[in-house]
Formats: structure tokens, C-alpha cells, sequence
């Protein structure tokens, strides 16, 4: 899988924050380095694997050892999505450590679920965790990964210290996409697809190009025999035909002008990374996205987007 | 199909209310009679299909020469579940067939959802088209079908003429099961399992056998193709293991004693049928529903349940 996906990636992109929810989980400095030695092998020079390692109690010497490989540390509440059953139950377990990123300046990265909270709650049901952890460590950068909700827009208002990233398909889809008619599992993904009115709050922030909020893809490839089954995998995959679609969207909302910002400056100055320099140019022309990757179907899988990649420059 | 599943519900159950969304629609009393007969050559003669038409305008001729074949008429909201796209898009379209129903004292079946709201939203969308309707043709019998909501349960207690059946498996689960883990496809149903509050709601008026509320099994068989897929049909497939699921989950809640009125008493007052004596004696020994029948992946298969069909008499 990572052989068919990293060059995809790697492809229109300058770099891509590496998620650390593998079995086990990404969790030492050893595994970390293996795992962006295999990245690299199958990817290209110009392209940045930011790597993140799994939030568990790391001492002060790990962070320190971990620092200079990392772009931050991602914390998953346990069971709220794909691996994360070695996630958090209880946050107040790890305050040493919180205390001492905030002090070496590593950012947290959090996917924002109470998993306890009915599906469609989690995300709301979370907002007090980030309310807390922004209050309590003042300093701690705070990334709120591909948020789903208003509320959680809100949150970014509020407190200095938060940040967040939207997907593209959370820009594109609500609950309706993916069980209001058929029921779509390859639109099916954690958190899931919230409310219409989520859906345009969110769109509405990415077209202005809300200075707090960057494109994150959470691109998710499963193959196909662990999406159309009896009980289907979260997760959409979009890296290949992220920059198209969102092309797509925001020239449909007269937004082109935010779209560098959007999917390029916000995600630098968040994250506080600098990757290779990489033109991609897209041009008004229809493409189709391909059925398949591999064994992978994309996201709008066989839609024709208006938009396509013409070149790559580097 | 039709020779999978009719066995299936004619074994362990009495009579059953045949809905008329098929392709195209049941609307005539010429193939009503050629689908009954359909039914009745697959079925055995203890069991009783008790017809349904699909609701459209109806002349008070026509009504009175299908009256003495069917149960009921049953009105699909245009495009609310599987195959309704002949469905009303305004029921103002209809008066006289209404008034001619409330005269002739000819039950209204409804699939309560407003396709244009948001899919959690879509029931209680229709709260007020169910207030007109009760209101407006005070005399008409109308039954909710498969009713979700806890919000459904206070309109029974609000309009003398409104009754509901609701099904095993909304009894049981909420979107949480759906999508709440991974996704399952076979839980899958219109309309979509709701809040948990909602379930239990439900469950609390079951098992106290609510006067006005009665089983409907809803049983949708799907061809497993058309449910492990990228764009899965709506029905969950019960009517096998409906009365061993039902005797486990009212033996759980201690509430066995109003299993036969829930399954059987309430359905014969509310419709006002009578179908052939049969009596089925549930035993509690394990028993595991089958993985298929035929091509059709049933609710809970694999699963062992405490009870077990012991016997039945005609």
C-alpha cells in the first residue's frame, strides 16, 4: 500500500504530514526512522515526509531525541478512529509530557473524538478537551485535525493556541452523501460527514482562507475489499486528485485567489515547515478520475472535475 | 426472491402486510391479485399476504373494488426509500382519495420521512404532515410505519387515529452501530437507525407493550451483491429471526410477558385483521442465526440468540 500511494502523494505535493496510527503504533524514534526510511524509498527528492509520532508519556529525553525528526506528536483518543485502540483514555495521565512540548515547542496534533459520545456528537462532545488543553498549556500549539463541525471553527476564535485542518471531502459532503440515498462506504471516514449546515461553515471558512485553517487530505486508501464489505473501513482517499477537486470547488464559489493560501500557506505557517519549492500549475480542463489506484478507489472515483494538474514544476 | 423469502415469513408467522413499492409500482387491482397469487404459490396455506396498494389519486370507484383485497394503502413520499419514485411530491394532490379512505374506512400506511431534509432529520420532518393528516380526516386510521423516533411515539399519544408499527432491529440499534465502528452495510435500513435516546424510547414502548404501537417487521431482503458494494440498498432482512431476536431482547429486559402482544395482538387490533390460527412455541436454547439464506445475508447472522422456534402448531 505505501509503494502505490507515497509516489501519488509525493506526486503535486511538496510534503504531507505522516500519520503515526500504524499497528503498533508509531510510538520511538528507532521505528519513526525506519518508517520515513521506507517513505523515502518510495518517494521523490522534493517531497517532505513530516513525520509524528504517537501520543503516549514520552519523558523529557525522548521529546528531546524526538524533536529535531518530528513535526509534532499526534494524540488519538482510544478507539476513535482506525488504530487507535493504543490511544488515550484519560489525558490527565500525561500532563508531565504535555508541559514539556509546550516547553520545547512541539506542536499536538489531536484527532478530536470522545469515541463514548454518540457518532454523531463526538466532535462537540471533545470541544472541552481542546478548551482545556489550550487554557492549560497556553503556549502548546494545538492542531485540531480534519474537523468536521461549526463548533469546532468556533474554538479556533476563541483560543490563540488552536489551529485546525479540513479535509476535502468534509468541504464537499455531509451525513447525506454517505446515507442519505445509498449508502456510500468509499464516502465513509472518521469523524464522520456532519450536517449540511457543518458542511457549509466549513466551505465558507476554506474559501476565505481563514487564517487559522489549512487543507489537511487525511487521505485514507483502504483496498477495495475493505470498503465494500460487511463492515467497512473509515477512510477516504484523496491525495491524488486533492488539488483538481479543490480547484474545482472553490473556482465553483468564485474563490480561486484563496486556493494557494488554503492548501499551501496556511498549512507552512501552522505547522511551521518550509518544504521543497514545487510548482504545480492546474488548467481549466475536464479530467476524470481514475475508477481505481491499485486496488485503492479514490474519492469521486469515475467523476469528470473541470480542473486538472498541466504541470509540475521543481 | 419473492420464492427465498416468502417461506421465510409464512413459517413462524401468521399473515404479514405486503408492501406495494415494487418496480412499478402495486397500484392496480389486476396486479395486486397476480402478486398475491405470486405470494400465496410460494407460500403455505396458514399464512395470509394482506395486500397493499401504493397511494396515488384514487377514484372512489376504483377504491371500492380494491377495498375488499387489501389492508391498506400505503404512501411513499416521492424518492423517501427504495423504490418510491412514484411517490406523492404533495399530498394536497390527493384530498379526495384521503376523504374517500376516511369514509370508506381504509387505512393509510406511511412511510413518514421528508426526502428533502437532512437524513437524521427526515422523520421529524414529517411530524407535521402527520398532524394535518390526522387532523384533516379525523375518521382516517393511520399507521406509521417503522417508525425511529421518540418524537414519533408522542404524536400516538396526541391523535386518536394515529398508530405505528416499529421494527426488531430499531429496537436494538442506533447510528452508533451503523457507523459508529466500522460501517455495516446490512444494518443499513430507511429510515436510518437514529440517537440512541431514540432506540431506547422505542424499546421502552415495546416492551410495555404500548397500546397503539405494534411489531412490523419491515424485513427488506437484499441480494448480498447489492449490499456489500459502493452504493448499498437500504432494508434490513428479519422475518427468519424476528421472533427468536424479539423473545431474547424482551427476555432481557424481563419484559417476556408482553412479547405476544407486541408481536401479535397489537398488529390484529390495529389493522383489524384476523389471520389463521398458528401457535409458536419459543424455547430458550442457543440457536445461530445462518450466515445467508440463499443470497440474502440476514440481521445478526452468525450470531447465537437464547431463543430458539421449538415448535410450531396450525
Amino acid at each position: 500500500m505505501l509503494e502505490l500511494v507515497t509516489p501519488l502523494s509525493a506526486e503535486t505535493f511538496s510534503g504531507a504530514v505522516i500519520m503515526p496510527n500504524l499497528v503498533p503504533p508509531l510510538d520511538s524514534l528507532e521505528r519513526l526512522l525506519e518508517y520515513q526510511k521506507s517513505i523515502e524509498k518510495n518517494s521523490r527528492p522534493d517531497f517532505l515526509p513530516f513525520m509524528t509520532v504517537f501520543f503516549k508519556s514520552y519523558s523529557r529525553n525522548e521529546l528531546e531525541a524526538l524533536q529535531p525528526h518530528i513535526l509534532g506528536i499526534k494524540l488519538y483518543p482510544k478507539g476513535a478512529t482506525t488504530n487507535s485502540e493504543a490511544g488515550m483514555e484519560d489525558i490527565g495521565e500525561a500532563t508531565a509530557t504535555l508541559k514539556d512540548m509546550e516547553d520545547l515547542g512541539i506542536p499536538l496534533l489531536v484527532h478530536g473524538e470522545d469515541p463514548s459520545a454518540f457518532v454523531m456528537d463526538r466532535e462537540k462532545a471533545f470541544y472541552g478537551t481542546f478548551e482545556h488543553l489550550a487554557t492549560t498549556y497556553p503556549k502548546l500549539k494545538i492542531v485540531m485535525e480534519h474537523i468536521t463541525t461549526s463548533g469546532s471553527l468556533e474554538l479556533l476564535d476563541r483560543h490563540e493556541n488552536l489551529f485546525a485542518t479540513v479535509t476535502l471531502h468534509h468541504l464537499a459532503i455531509s451525513l447525506d452523501d454517505v446515507a442519505g440515498g445509498l449508502l456510500r462506504p468509499h464516502l465513509f471516514c472518521k469523524p464522520i460527514a456532519k450536517r449540511p449546515e457543518d458542511r457549509d461553515a466549513l466551505l465558507n471558512a476554506a474559501l476565505s482562507a481563514h487564517p487559522k485553517l489549512s487543507f489537511g487530505s487525511d487521505s485514507a486508501p483502504h483496498p477495495v475489499h475493505a470498503k465494500e464489505c460487511c463492515g467497512c473501513a473509515a477512510g477516504v482517499f484523496t491525495a491524488p486528485m486533492a488539488l483538481s477537486a479543490l480547484a474545482s470547488l472553490f473556482e465553483a464559489h468564485g474563490s480561486l485567489d484563496n486556493l494557494q493560501a488554503f492548501v499551501s500557506e496556511r498549512a507552512r505557517k501552522i505547522y511551521g515547515v518550509n518544504p521543497p519549492q514545487k510548482t504545480v500549475t492546474l488548467k481549466r480542463k475536464d479530467w476524470v478520475v481514475p475508477e481505481k489506484y491499485g486496488d485503492v478507489v479514490p474519492y469521486m472515483a469515475g467523476e469528470t472535475l473541470p480542473w486538472s494538474v498541466e504541470s509540475i514544476t521543481r
